[in-house]
C-alpha cells in the first residue's frame, strides 16, 4: 500500500501569505467600496525597465526563427549570464567567485526550498526567528524536524535563533552548534541588516564548527551602509562554509519573470563530499534550467542601461521605505528596517497581537500588511510592511494609519 | 558536523545526456571538419509558432507598464490557463479534469523528479526498463532504493518491469505489487504505445492493489492510431489511482520556453490522505510559478491559430519519425517505435552493444543518437533516434547510415 509523506502533515495550516490572501478576499467582499492598500506580500508593483523588456523582445524574436531558435538551456544556466553574475556581482566587489560556481534557476524560493535536499537527514538546523517560512517548511517536509509545538509556535528538534529589539534584530552565536545555518540579510522580516564584522564572526563559527551558512541575499540591492556587506563571499573564509542564494525578484522587479541563482564555491565539501557537485547533480536531474528569454533578460540587468534603469527602480522603492519609516516614527510607533532593506519592522501599539494587528489595520485603515507571529514566535507583537507598493499608495497607507 | 545525502553518491556517474554531449564535443574537437547530425536529446529544432511568439511579445509588453504589469502568480497556475488545459486536453476528449486538479509547472522534468516527494521512503518503486533516467535517479536521491548493481546495471529495491521486441514494448503486470508505478506512454525511449484496453488494465491493477500510477504523457501529441489514449483519464477509475504529467516541450517546441504541469484528481487518496493537498503544499511551498509571459505563450498554444500551427509542426516531426522508420527498416534495420511517439527504437546489428554502435555511429556516419543501454539493462543491444531533427538533417543522416 502507498504511504504518503507524512512530514507533510506537521505543518500547520496553510501557508502564510495563503492565509492572508484568503482573510483579504473575505473582507474585499464584504467591503466592496473599501480600496485596500496592500503592504503586505513582498511583490513588487513597478513594471520591468526599458532595457529588460528590450531584451525579452529581442529573445522572442528569436525563439521565433529556427536559425536562432534555442531549445533545451545548459541545467546549469547560459554561459552569458553566469559570466554576467560572476563578473558584476562578485568579483567588481572583490569576491573570488567563478562562473561555474553559479547555478541560474527559476527563483529563490526554489532555491532555498531545495537547496537542503542535499544535506542528510540527519543534520540539524538552525533558523532566524521570526524567519521567512521557506527554510523550516522545506526541512519539515524532508523530515529533518520533530513535530509542530502549538504552545511553543514552532518545530521541535529545530535550534530559532531569536531576533528581537535587543540584540538589534541580529541572532547570537547558537550554544548548540547547527549544521545548517540558514541566515537571511538584509533581513526578510525584519528588514535589519548585518554588519561585514558581525557577518564574520559567522563564517568564522562555521568554519570552525564545520557548520554551513545558506546565506540568502535577496534584498542586497536595498543596502544603503557601507558596513553592510551585500555577499557573504566578503567575509574572509566563506568559501569554505558558505552557500549564497540570490535573487532578481527585488532589484529587478522579476516576481513575475522567475530568475534567481545559487552559488556554492568548489573548496566547500562537507562529509568528504563537495556540495558544488552534490548540487550540480540535483540540479541536472530535477531541473530543466530557466527559459532562454528569461535568462537573456537577467543579462540586461547587467547592462550599463539596465543599471542606471534599475538603480532608479530601487531607488524608488527606497523612497518608499523611508516614507513608511519616519511617517510611522512620527506618529509614535516603533519601527526598525527599511535602511538597507525593503520591509520595515513595527512594533504592534501596546503589546497587541500580530494577527489583532493586522484585522484591525485591515478594518481600520484598510492597509494590508503581515502578522510578525506569522514567522516565528519571536515576530509576536510585530508587523511587517513592505515598501513595494507604489509611492502614492505607500503615503496614503501612511496616512491613514497615522490618523487611527 | 554536516552530513550530506549519501543516497547521491549511489548514482553512478553522470547523468546520460551529459555523457553523451562531452563525447560529442572531443569528437567535434578531434575532427573540426566532421558534420555531425544529432538525433540524440530530445530536443527540437523548429522555431516557435507565430500564434505562440505574438502571444509572448504581447505578454511582454504587459510587463513593461505598470497597470498591466504582473508580479508573483499563483502558485498552482493562471486560471487562463489551467482553464484552457482543462478543456483542451481532457474535457473535450470526455475527460472529467477539473482546471483546479491541473498544476502548472516549469516542466515534465522538474515534476517528474518532485512528485515522489509527497510520497513516503517506503513506498516500492516499479519502472519499464529501458526508462528515462529521472524516475529511477530521483527515488534513489530520495533514499527510495538501495545500491547500484555494477554487475546488473540497476538499483536494488526497484521493481525493473522489462519492455521487450516480445512484449511489443509494454510490460506485463509486476508480480510483487509495487506501490509507486511510473508508466510512460507514448514511450520514452522506446516510441512505444499502449491501447486503451492495455491502460485499462494497469488501471484496475492500480486500483485492485492501492498503488499510484505516475504516468507521463509528454508525448501525446505524437499519437496516430485511434486505440491509442492520450490521457490515462480515457480509463475508467483513473481518478482514484493515476497523477498525469503533461509537457509542452514536444507538442509546441517549449524545450527552452519551460512548461509542463501535472494533474491530481481530488479522488486521489493514499494512506486517508489527499494527494491532491500535498501536491498543492509541496508546489506552494518550494516553486513560486511559472513566468506570466511563460503562461501566456502556453495559452496560445489553445488558440485556434495556435493548434492549426502546431498541428503542422508535430507533423513535420511526424514526417521525420517516418522517414527514419522507412529508410532503416528498408536498409534491414529492425525499428520499432515512431508512429505514436516521435522516438524510433532501433536494435543495434549484430547484437553490437549499445555505446559501441554510439562510437560506430558517431565515427563513421557522423550520426548522435541515444545508446539504449542509457536508459536501462534491457535496453542493450537498442538504440534511440529522434524525429526532432530537421527533415533535411534527418534524411541526411538516414542516408549516412544506409551507407555504413
Amino acid at each position: 500500500m502507498v504511504t504518503v509523506n507524512r512530514n507533510y502533515l506537521k505543518l500547520p495550516g496553510s501557508y502564510l501569505f495563503s492565509t492572508i490572501a484568503k482573510k483579504v478576499k473575505a473582507y474585499k467582499e464584504a467591503n466592496p467600496q473599501a480600496k485596500v492598500i496592500s503592504l503586505g506580500i513582498g511583490d513588487v508593483t513597478q513594471p520591468l525597465v526599458p532595457a529588460v523588456i528590450e531584451a525579452l523582445h529581442k529573445a522572442v524574436e528569436e525563439m521565433g526563427h529556427a536559425e536562432t531558435f534555442h531549445g533545451y538551456a545548459p541545467d546549469l544556466g547560459y554561459e552569458f549570464l553566469r559570466t554576467a553574475i560572476a563578473k558584476n556581482d562578485y568579483q567588481h566587489r572583490g569576491c573570488h567567485i567563478e562562473a561555474d560556481e553559479i547555478f541560474v534557476s527559476d527563483g529563490a524560493k526554489s532555491d532555498s526550498g531545495n537547496i537542503q535536499e542535499i544535506f542528510g537527514l540527519d543534520n540539524k538546523v538552525a533558523v532566524c526567528d521570526p524567519v521567512y517560512p521557506v527554510y523550516v517548511d522545506t526541512n519539515v517536509m524532508a523530515g529533518r524536524t520533530g513535530d509542530y509545538s502549538q504552545e511553543r509556535g514552532n518545530f521541535d528538534g529545530v535550534i530559532y535563533m531569536p531576533c528581537k529589539e535587543e540584540n538589534g534584530f541580529v541572532p547570537e552565536l547558537p550554544k548548540e552548534v547547527p549544521d545548517l545555518i540558514y541566515l537571511c540579510f538584509p533581513n526578510n522580516p525584519t528588514g535589519g541588516a548585518i554588519t561585514k564584522d558581525q557577518l564574520q564572526e559567522w563564517v568564522d563559527y562555521a568554519n570552525k564548527n564545520g557548520s554551513v551558512i545558506i546565506y540568502d541575499a535577496a534584498y542586497e540591492a536595498y543596502i544603503t551602509q557601507d558596513n553592510v556587506p551585500h555577499s557573504i563571499y566578503e567575509c574572509e573564509g566563506a568559501r569554505t562554509c558558505a552557500i549564497e542564494l540570490r535573487s532578481f525578484s527585488k532589484n529587478a522587479g522579476f516576481t513575475g519573470v522567475r530568475l534567481g541563482f545559487t552559488v556554492v564555491p568548489k573548496e566547500l565539501v562537507r562529509d568528504n563530499v563537495s556540495l558544488h557537485s552534490l548540487w550540480a547533480r540535483r540540479h541536472g536531474t530535477k531541473f530543466n534550467g530557466a527559459p532562454y528569454i528569461v535568462q537573456r533578460a537577467g543579462e540586461a540587468v547587467y547592462s550599463d542601461e539596465g543599471k542606471a534603469q534599475l538603480k532608479e527602480q530601487v531607488g524608488y522603492y527606497q523612497r518608499n521605505a523611508k516614507a513608511i519609516l519616519d511617517g510611522l516614527s512620527q506618529a509614535g510607533f516603533t519601527v526598525s528596517g527599511g535602511v538597507n532593506a525593503p520591509y520595515i519592522w513595527l512594533k504592534t501599539p501596546d503589546k497587541m497581537a500580530s494577527w489583532d494587528f493586522f484585522d484591525y489595520l485591515l478594518e481600520k485603515a484598510n492597509v494590508v500588511g503581515t502578522p510578525g507571529s506569522g514567522f516565528g514566535a519571536h515576530g509576536e507583537g510585530f508587523f511587517r510592511l513592505t515598501a513595494f507598493g507604489t509611492y502614492e499608495n505607500t503615503l496614503e497607507a501612511i496616512e491613514r494609519i497615522k490618523n487611527l
